[in-house]
């Protein structure tokens, strides 16, 4: 590791010797989309609407049809062109949930806080049961709870200590912290670690199919597994199955650690504990069902074949509103398309949202919409491979671009919480960054400022990215993302705050813009074929 | 304010000065005692039960009297003498409940995460009704809900914004933290404030009671009020009444800040929102009934007169397990009575132990024992002075001692949290502050070092300290006490630590033994007169 001075110097120097041809930035346009952004800004209401009136969007849900309905409803208001939902096959069955509880009714009476895993079935009316604790880590382990099961409700797993929390729920960048991002870190060789994630996945993909199976059949009423999170924070994502045709398991919830452990305790301790469990929740298709993308179009003028996109995933977990995670980004992506029609631009390149859906089991929404319009990689044809989802798949054979491919020019995504954008990840692409710089500029004076080399995944970019298409993320202040809110049942509302959700719509309102009107196609990296 | 390097050089001149009769401490004693809480505890025996077999211990509720005779039955396992209850008049009524639940059934579906507010009665069975908001500072806002509430579900009150944590959750003292705890702030006059306190108190009360009356009468159904802590904490206490003949009000609930303000945005937006409330709570009692204390003794030898005594409150709130508070006191006091009859201790003076109940409503419990032993104000004739709790009241006339006034020693607390002893408040007892610097010293390789001049109040202790007997607490690190647990659904076993309760037990249980062994009577404050 070099000294962070000495790298400082270094990144000096190279921007420099780079930025001889200055990126053009048109002042007067980025001054109307601030104006726009942060005085007749519409982004709150965007937000609120999506988590309060419509709540959760778990992918094919009706409440994320809903979300596809207004929203396009929204971008026809706006005057956007081109608005329509684009499927992709196959997802699987919407699920949605009303309500659940969990009572102890022995050796004392305490209503416990759980809540249903998604694509787990409910328990049709209140069913009680004595509570037996069961921890399967491999398919061997089914058997040795073979004729124990029938009437009980299972406890999944072991207790898990208190951590006590060192830093503060909610975090901003200081110079120091945005300073320690410039630290690129250089990969090991990913191959080995590559075979061993995609052997696990499948064996745990087995293990679950086995054991909802198994459940099923030796008649256990219901499972409980411990929230991700402490301090009654219930984190938890989906359970069963939704696809049709394979075993939904039995109802299954995640209870808060502070009511879960003392249950573990109890039977530890020879305790007779029984529970009552109630949930109401419900498969809404019979049969697999395409997901849905929703898109729509600024028109570009001179080069109106060439794609600029921006876009963020409207699905979301079942137990909050999917605020953070992430109607704040679609609220950011449409408020941007809103400013650049509210301030008239006139971009050269089309410009084109996309509010994903599919995001939360791997991308598949993006996934899929880049491989019908730009490049795919050959199906695999091992069977390991081909279970995976496509995200996680080792490109097989050489990229097949189609038509678009190199009309693309760049993606801007938006889904690491409802914090202030202060900079921007630019994904080992190095002409990226002087420009990146360059439209920065103007937004310095709000906080962002910072452009760095380093990579960061797990979300729709990375569908851009893995063919070869520049898609990137914001650097993004992490407010209490990764303490109280991602994926839980408090990503909400009131912890989002109105003034980050301008600053970024003004940012990508201004980039997109930027990149639908600069001379030159926007730099690739180099694509690292397999 | 003088600088910190000047107190510390005062107050070194001032612990030298004082010190020359060296405090006698049996450091063979201390050691078994350490050894006895160190290697063979039961502290987390005793808190366990209190907490996950015993549960919440609301006072005067059936779970609270099970914890009175779960204790005598400990004390006399033990060995302790003179094991028994002391009632306490006119408490009133008992409550518990067993579950609650709230769903918003329009515009949408969702369970929301509420519990009920101690002594409001259940609904009996689920009630639903349209949301209304209501918002109620004084008795003259009455009147415009009249005719208004008939089959509603009331909201009280407004939304409140969300507060960052910019403090990490759990804290722990370091040199600096404690240094600042020297510092000893000189009260301003207080006679004002006590006047308008009282004042306002009284209204408050009044208020209280016609609003429970008139929710009543109006037919409302429920009434939902928001938690007093954000992220998902349901933070509550009492409601409704639990004097037997007064209004016990609506159900009321307190419900989690993410699902709250929701709720009031919603009626802003004219949104017609239906509430399903469903609470299982019940009085326990028909008639007002006296709470009990619990007390029980190790015998003195040549001065068994004399009294020596170690308390902590065993009554909690509801909607946790009553754990920091106060099973964490409870169990460290009762380990400390445990560790004295293991070690052997024969002590010339008589240690005494009491569980105190109603100290969640105003230190009602101590502060009856206080005035049925040791020494009691006259009753006050005033009203306005009447009705108040009598912790709170005005000293009216010359303080009335009983015969055991002058045969009290001293009085050791716990109700700070579950955290590790940092140090004790000598309550401006400068006296006590060179004999408390002997006894802690054994001590201070665990952590307990600080000697600090100023007061600290809100619990049984200040029972003592205001008829002028020494009374004390304990300096803990806080933990997550205040920002996680006080008074909280997450008041349960997980967010203690076993290590810091068998310290504060050692510790306790040597300082009583000191205080019953020393020479001469342990040193008193002068008297405040009224």
């Amino acid at each position: 590791m070099i000294k962070r001075g000495l790298l400082a110097l270094c990144m000096g120097l190279a921007v420099g010797a780079t930025a001889q041809a200055a990126e053009q930035v048109d002042l007067d346009m980025v001054g109307k989309i601030r104006q726009e952004a942060f005085h007749r800004s519409q982004v709150m209401d965007t937000f609120s609407h999506l988590t309060e009136s419509i709540g959760p969007r778990l992918t094919n849900s009706p409440a994320m049809a809903e979300a596809n309905r207004w929203t396009r409803g929204k971008f026809n208001e706006w005057g956007l062109v081109n608005v329509h939902d684009e499927a992709f096959d196959g997802f699987g069955r919407g699920w949605e949930f009303s309500s659940a509880s969990v009572e102890m009714l022995s050796e004392r009476v305490q209503p416990l806080h759980a809540l249903p895993k998604a694509w787990t079935p409910g328990t049709h009316g209140p069913v009680e049961g004595e509570l037996i604790q069961v921890d399967i880590k491999k398919l061997a382990d089914l058997e040795k709870y073979k004729g124990k099961l029938r009437g009980k409700i299972l406890l999944l797993g072991e207790a898990r200590e208190y951590k006590r929390g060192t830093e503060p729920d909610s975090h901003r960048h200081d110079a120091t912290s945005l300073e320690g991002l410039q630290e690129f870190t250089i990969p090991k060789s990913a191959a080995d670690d590559r075979a061993k994630r995609i052997k696990e996945y499948g064996e745990r993909q087995e293990l679950i199919r086995a054991t909802n199976a198994f459940f099923v059949e030796e008649g256990a009423l219901a499972a409980i597994s411990i929230s991700g999170w402490d301090n009654g924070i219930i984190r938890v994502a989906g359970g069963g199955s939704r696809k049709a045709g394979e075993s939904v398991g039995i109802p299954e919830l995640a209870m808060i650690a502070e009511h879960f452990n003392p249950l573990v305790r109890a039977l530890k301790d020879n305790q007779v504990v029984r529970l009552r469990v109630n949930v109401d929740a419900r498969f809404t298709d019979e049969a697999d069902q395409p997901g849905h993308n929703t898109l729509a179009e600024i028109r570009g003028s001179s080069k109106a074949d060439e794609i600029v996109m921006l876009g963020a995933h409207m699905d979301s977990w079942h137990t909050g509103t999917g605020a953070a995670d992430n109607a704040a980004g679609v609220a950011v992506m449409m408020e941007a398309m809103r400013i650049l029609k509210a301030v008239g631009a006139k971009p050269k390149r089309t410009i084109r949202v996309a509010l994903w859906s599919g995001e939360e089991q791997g991308l598949i929404g993006s996934q899929a919409y880049v491989a019908q319009h730009f490049a795919r990689y050959p199906e695999p044809t091992d069977p390991a491979q081909k279970a995976l989802p496509a995200s996680l798949r080792e490109p097989t054979g050489a990229l097949q671009k189609l038509r678009d491919y190199d009309k693309f020019q760049v993606y801007f995504n938006m889904d690491n919480g409802s914090g202030r954008f202060r900079g921007i990840y630019a994904q080992e692409n190095m002409a990226a960054m002087p420009i990146f710089e360059q439209w920065l500029k103007p937004f310095n004076d709000v906080g962002a400022t910072t452009v760095v080399s380093r990579n960061t995944g797990s979300t729709d970019h990375i569908s851009y990215d893995r063919v070869g298409l520049p898609g990137f993320q914001f650097v993004q202040d992490r407010l209490d993302y990764f303490s109280n809110v991602h994926h839980s049942h408090l990503d909400t509302w009131d912890h989002a705050e109105a003034e980050d959700l301008k600053q970024a719509a003004a940012i990508v309102a201004s980039f997109v813009y930027n990149a639908a009107m600069r001379e030159e196609r926007f730099p690739r990296k180099p694509l690292l074929e397999p």
